[in-house]
């Protein structure tokens, strides 16, 4: 039902990678998660020289960056359907923290640094990581915080503390915010962010952070680190000092979509299981669960509300494609919740309908419900986005 | 930001049937409310002069039959704005049931009935209601009724016990929904509709329903009618014989979308009172009720679903536009549920935001609370719906 | 399954009154509903007398005072009982505000107040009410008001506007919470509650406010009142002068326990409606509402909710008793809420049960969920009682 | 506040329980969760040795059996605390399924098996399991399966399959449904209890099953099973044959209420988890979470929803204790559903206030959040006791 943003480009690469995932991907699922993270990883590796074919790898980029040049709304659509597989994105090289970083150094890079690490993680030869939220202080809030970058002559002298780095582990280069004014009067431009190669002296993974009981590995890693006295070139800056705050907002709003759309693709997924748990599992002679109105309740509501929220995200990314991202503010702030509130919920039904089997790592289900129980806290926690949306729409009203 | 599904056409339209509502109904609404039904019909009246001049007299018609020939996704954008005031449908004669049964009379009848009943029904001179519920058997499924109409010569003779018959008091006609041929092998060619002048005799209204505390009156009342040997020419039978469930599900699907429109309509001015509400109501020196977190809560999650179930609502009405209403099944079940609920939902907290006076007659919201609550009821109760729309979507997956 | 706090004095009792109700009030209920407000209200001052014999007359008194000397936990069953009808505190006479105004006469006054006021009050034969809440101030706030009365040698003189005074029409007189000392540095010694027959010159009722859709008269009726050069003797005055805050506090407790129980009354009235129409309403050859999942969805988790709440509420009346208020407070915030999201989802359930029925004034169930709307909102908004109640249990964990 | 079931015996009990769980677990409750199942279960089985000073130790048996004597009330409120860390139950010897086989072993079991194994089980030298699930059959439903015990001169011959078995894993002896009179016209006389000790041919562990990303070990696992002409003298069975279903109906009333204050003092423990969060994380400068109304939002309906929720298992507890384990019939339907649905909102909810760090293994609220999943789904799944209770409640209105 989607042909208002349906276009001949998208539905052709659409359906080149639909038949990559089902003919290749969704049937190594399991083994894939069972697997060590690094063994996963080799495989996977294997596996992109396919989705490399299809036209799709890089999918955010444009022509000249070595992507397919698509609109938003079509990136989007696309990024649904890598959703229904948790290795979907890496495979295409448009994982978290990647996809972004490559966008920054896109814009905010020049010289030697643009050889040595995007061209290589256009590639998807290297791996990056983003060093943001740190232990000590609330991650909704992108000024608050303890790393410092001091000038020292040509140099940038590091230190801090971050926790949460997406990938870390195996990753080439982290982006790192830090503080390089923090005494400048307008606390938005007290910070920057600079390149940092993880191997630089004084740049140390103090471990994966176990995650909803497993630590992770490689790009499925969320990293402890420490920096002490991390000495790199200045030149390693992205954009100017004072930018850092900045080059996050833009890195948003595109971001907001791309998290959407693959909660979409995982509440697609997670709802088809459902049904066919539901036409499959019998409860008694002739009776299958699907015949019960607790379960066609489930998969009523789910529908419209998968449908109704993929409508509205659809919607915010055709605005920012024709308006700009600042005409869509809110939306932003209001898709954010929308959606992981959504996925929640239809995870949950779904899970609850495969009964005790859902409980198990025998289905996928169980996996998404450990994982995914991150998109209401990451990426701003829903309660921020709410309130930040309210005091947006009461501020027209006159608010103080 | 509807600008997907904006159209010249449509904004020109808009800005004249807004500024009609804000000079000339809004202000007027409390006095409305607290007039008798009769004096308010006479008042209303008297505004539609003004209403036809905006050119969105008869929004849902095409120009050959006296309207402005807007797609469904532009009446529908319209529809929204009407239902902003509990007039505005009646205002621009698309009120329920005179606007189906319109698009009935145009398609169904030839002949005299045409110039007696259409054309003033067209003019806004009359008005008509639709019999069809019946208090013996539960209102979601039109083949269960007692009602009959027995050929006798050239007549039919009609008996029956009809309730919640919309605007029957005061109307001129009524489209009776009876069963012709109560054997008929298939239960949905069992039934017909049939025209009956209410001024025929043996057709009497029992009682005008009360509905939430009152009674209503003319246009704004639900009545009980017995109908005992009444006597119609038997061409005033609506197309064949047999057909009346089939035109029935014809004025469905653009019906649901006028519904879910004004749904809409309602909930946006409860979101907007709602704001106002919470910009204005000082709870503590210098500190208003939006200041508040559970407050901006509410209007955060208002938002972001009042503004997912219009996507949803006109993406329905653009594919039932575009490739028809069988296409549109599922979302057309879909749509019920998703905006009654939201519908509901909006209506309580902006209530709740007023406080005491949200209990008040000095507050449109809690008018919209006691006649709303049917939204969940009528047009197929909401449960019916999930259930319908399960059962739908399982069989594509093997259920039986 | 309530043996933990039955008792025989409470069982006979509770047979009693139940059989009363059976037989003279449920039958005429509707023929209630539909008579003018005092008419209804003669017909009910009829079933007083029989009510009286009862023994459970004055239901709250003490033996010395007119009543029967319960217990809390008992007062609190027979106070459910009676929520079981629109009509039962009023028959027994301890609605609101009556009930807490002989409490607070009992305590706080003497001479001949007792015989004009109390005496009278306590035979029933004539009503009270108690004028708190401001339109300009949010109801929550005890200390927020612009009442004052002003001492004029040995009377006060009071200038003021209040409205949701219930009961006020037909009402011999009013206690008034106003300010007796503005300035005083403590902001909770600051407003007394005064004694004000209502046939003092300058005390006019302006106008009944009409509450859903309904003005109301007499003894269900909610007042807007104005206050000019309102002269009373000081003597008047309830306790000393700044007490008000603290006398309003010491109602509060048992109050709560009684609006709560009244509202499980409610809530157990329809349940029973809700499980009369499953097992009775036919949707299918052979089959009812009450076969299908999302009717019993409703209904258990309905009763699940009731008897929580019951037990909780009885606890809390348990720990009052035994304990005394302090000791109770968080519970005491704790049911306010509890009780009335239940009520809320209880009435909702069964009105959705009733179909276009529940709509209606034939059915008891559209009465409550117009009226007891007001559940969430009187006696602390829930939010107020939700944000008490965290900041009480946070400062435990030390917060400031 | 619990004043109402509380005893001396009880209160000095639960001091010295407490004071063991906060010197001697709590404080280790990290490192055991990180240490692999068996190792853990070795440092378990030396605390054990301080549990059973206490007096609590076998807390659910007679003094006879080797424990307190205590009421279902007391046992109630002491499972409760021993709830408050995953390791509560084990180290008193009362987790499942050991305390219910112990009870069904004290009952139907004589002669040397009694010696073999139930006294080691008291003593807790060894452990148990109970199986009873099998994959191929909805789990809800004692009387599916398809594991049979065929009667072969002085033994049985078990052949079958299940899964979750709690516990098999180092077990020294399974309790095994199986069906001894398949064809029996009763389905509820089919099946019996058959004790197997775990070391007898054809009886094999195939796996313990990765339940939410982790296999389990020990104590902590659920196994899958293959029974293959398996052998075991006749005696071994419990009671008569075809009892089983009735054994299991006996043993499910006293286990709801442990389950149920299990949960309850799983979400006390989150609770004071989430509390301590609140008024420690920093959001601003001067200003905590917990100053923030969304969160006291949680915190309030955290604190009322258990508190309900714990007296309506202690009323039904007592209720069982007086008047029998029938006459509590529906309540102990309610019980389930109330006190997982209770269970599950306070988890999300401190996980919520936890942020980031609530996803991670440094915070208890994560393993909570996978683990306890379950408690919707075993025990019957809610939507199983919802359609259950709601048919009884609507059978004594005549459904038939």
């Amino acid at each position: 039902m989607l042909s208002l943003f349906s276009t001949d480009r998208l539905s052709a690469l659409t359906e080149k990678v639909r038949q990559f995932l089902e003919e290749e991907i969704y049937p190594i699922e399991k083994k894939l998660l069972q697997l060590p993270g690094k063994e996963a990883e080799i495989l996977l590796n294997e596996k992109r020289k396919t989705a490399k074919k299809t036209g799709a790898w890089n999918l955010y980029l444009r022509p000249e960056q070595g992507g397919p040049g698509l609109s938003l709304p079509e990136i989007a659509q696309l990024g649904e359907l890598l959703g229904t597989t948790p290795y979907g994105h890496y495979l295409f090289n448009c994982q978290a923290p990647d996809a972004g970083n490559i966008e920054l150094l896109q814009e905010y890079t020049s010289g030697s640094l643009r050889a040595q690490f995007l061209q290589p993680l256009i590639e998807g030869n290297i791996r990056s990581c983003f060093a943001m939220t740190e232990p000590e202080y609330a991650g909704s809030n992108p000024i608050l915080m303890a790393t410092t970058a001091i000038r020292d002559g040509e140099d940038y002298l590091i230190n801090g503390h971050k926790w949460f780095t997406t990938g870390a582990d195996g990753a080439a280069f982290a982006i790192v915010m830090c503080l390089t004014d923090p005494e400048h009067p307008n606390p938005y431009e007290r910070a920057s962010m600079i390149l940092v190669p993880t191997n630089t002296p004084g740049f140390r993974i103090i471990r994966n952070i176990p995650v909803m009981g497993h630590a992770g590995e490689g790009w499925a890693s969320h990293s402890e680190i420490k920096l002490e006295q991390v000495r790199v070139p200045a030149t390693n800056i992205l954009g100017q000092p004072g930018q850092g705050f900045r080059l996050a907002q833009e890195r948003l709003g595109p971001g907001r979509i791309h998290h959407c759309m693959r909660w979409i693709g995982i509440a697609e997924r997670c709802f088809d299981m459902m049904c066919r748990r539901a036409v499959s599992r019998e409860i008694a002679s002739g009776q299958v669960l699907g015949h019960k109105q607790m379960v066609q309740q489930w998969i009523a509501e789910s529908r419209a509300e998968i449908d109704s929220a993929r409508y509205m995200v659809l919607h915010t990314a055709h605005e920012m494609e024709t308006h700009g991202q600042k005409q869509a503010r809110e939306a932003i702030s209001a898709i954010k919740f929308l959606a992981s509130g959504m996925l929640q919920r239809v995870v949950d039904r779904s899970l609850q309908t495969h009964g005790a089997l859902g409980m198990t790592d025998d289905c996928l289900v169980s996996f998404y419900y450990r994982e995914e129980r991150a998109a209401r806290i990451y990426d701003g926690s829903d309660e921020t986005h709410k309130a930040a949306l309210a005091k947006r729409i009461l501020r027209q009203y006159g608010l103080k």
